[in-house]
């Protein structure tokens, strides 16, 4: 049913091959009336539930999903897939370059969280509370117990 | 605050780049130890939750965004990337390679929705009740009216 | 559709009468070893991605929903139902009394939003503006046109 | 924590009380202009996200939360309060029912899933094993391992 799956190295695949794929497939099913930014949002959620689906009565699961079967594994990569094909669709669609807009937002996180914030050898409470001190402008962080896992979350254009 | 920004050309990013770049961050801040699937899910969802947030009090904005302001747009990117950040990370530590289930994606979907069955000279509604037929197998869409704009929802792998 | 549905009228429902059906609901079929806040959190989140798939390729619709079909309006009910069940199930193991929360919220909400700040004789324009003064400390607003309608995604207790 | 907090029974707050007090909440903020549906549902998805932050760092948590401070508690009921009252207000502008929908699903639930099919004197690997073979026309399931937790993710309307 499948049939064959394509050879290419995914490892290098990049986001604009990506988004030429897709700008091709949506014009030759002249699918373009359908692909607004916000109906595209929309079906990027209901991935993401899917996605969900994929974890939500397994409790906790180890990185690397040993105990996954092999079916299960492939499921969550389609899954994982569709939520970034309709990144990469939203993206296009709202004319953002997302590749040049998520290199720009490692940068931003680096700046945000300098490394020497997080040296090994301070112990954690000491270390989460100097974190708890900087970032005393984010509301949404002060509630939170495990502060250093926070990197991404934080809007560092402020 | 914001510094330099990478010169590197957005659209020649690959996955495996920002893999590797989220890795090296994680890794250099001790923070690897957060970074379970289901944590890494639950923070994909709360900036898929931002993302929505850019659009939600804006009804149907038309393709591009021309009435954006640049602050907006810049904005949106970095919800954007927030969300391809954790995505990447997610699948790192799950142990799939997003761009190879990519490609597989896009190629499933291909032979899901084969061109032919979306022929522009055939009247809308036409086409549209021969999806129907063909798609009876999946509950999900049969309460929508656009099920042409519908395909990369569907579960391609049954 | 399938079997006689109960004739209760649903306005008087109260959260509590449903929090009470879902708990036994669930011990009667032995799924509480499943019902961890995570796991409901994540079972809610894929829920919601199934509500959005109701309106994902509609575009904008009108209050009311005229032009839906009677099945996709009980399905879209379901859909409501499904996310809602959830809640309050994560509230009910979560220890959160949720009826006492939102009114709780509710008032809140108002205390934020006095009513004279969005007196309708004053321009549109001015409003806003008045509002983004006041709500500077809140970094996620001020790239939205329409802070009017934000009342209710605001972290009130700072 | 800001002014006095409602003195109600929490548990008897019907979905009726929190429609209205929703609906006039908007109406004399003169607000309803911004709540359209998908609106309504984007900004639901926004607060979906910051409920999830609620959890996203913490790995599994125990029912009852226990290890949480009273502070991040009150927190976690303001961000499942965001979730209800915009599920409410979303509902009431698509001219839903939701507390009759949601004492419908209860009962179509009940269908589904009768008490018998998950007797606890029966080993548990059976008891997956036929809930597999009743299930097998609901696709999203068979990648799952604890199909028996599942009973309100399905669409119980086929």
């Amino acid at each position: 049913m499948t049939g064959e799956v394509p050879k290419e190295d995914g490892g290098a695949v990049s986001l604009e091959d990506l988004r030429q794929k897709m700008v091709d497939f949506v014009k030759e099913r002249d699918w373009e009336k359908y692909h607004s930014p916000r109906n595209l949002l929309l079906a990027l959620v209901g991935e993401v539930g899917e996605l969900s689906e994929c974890f939500q009565w397994k409790g906790e699961v180890p990185k690397g999903l040993p105990d996954w079967k092999d079916e299960e594994k492939q499921h969550l990569g389609e899954e994982l897939s569709d939520v970034l094909l309709y990144l990469v669709q939203l993206s296009h669609y709202c004319g953002i370059d997302l590749g040049k807009a998520a290199l720009r937002k490692v940068h931003l996180n680096a700046i945000k969280h300098p490394v020497n914030r997080y040296i090994k050898s301070i112990p954690e409470e000491e270390n989460k509370k100097s974190d708890d001190v900087d970032d005393d402008d984010d509301s949404k962080i002060t509630n939170q117990d495990n502060n250093n896992g926070n990197g991404m979350t934080e809007n560092l254009q402020n």
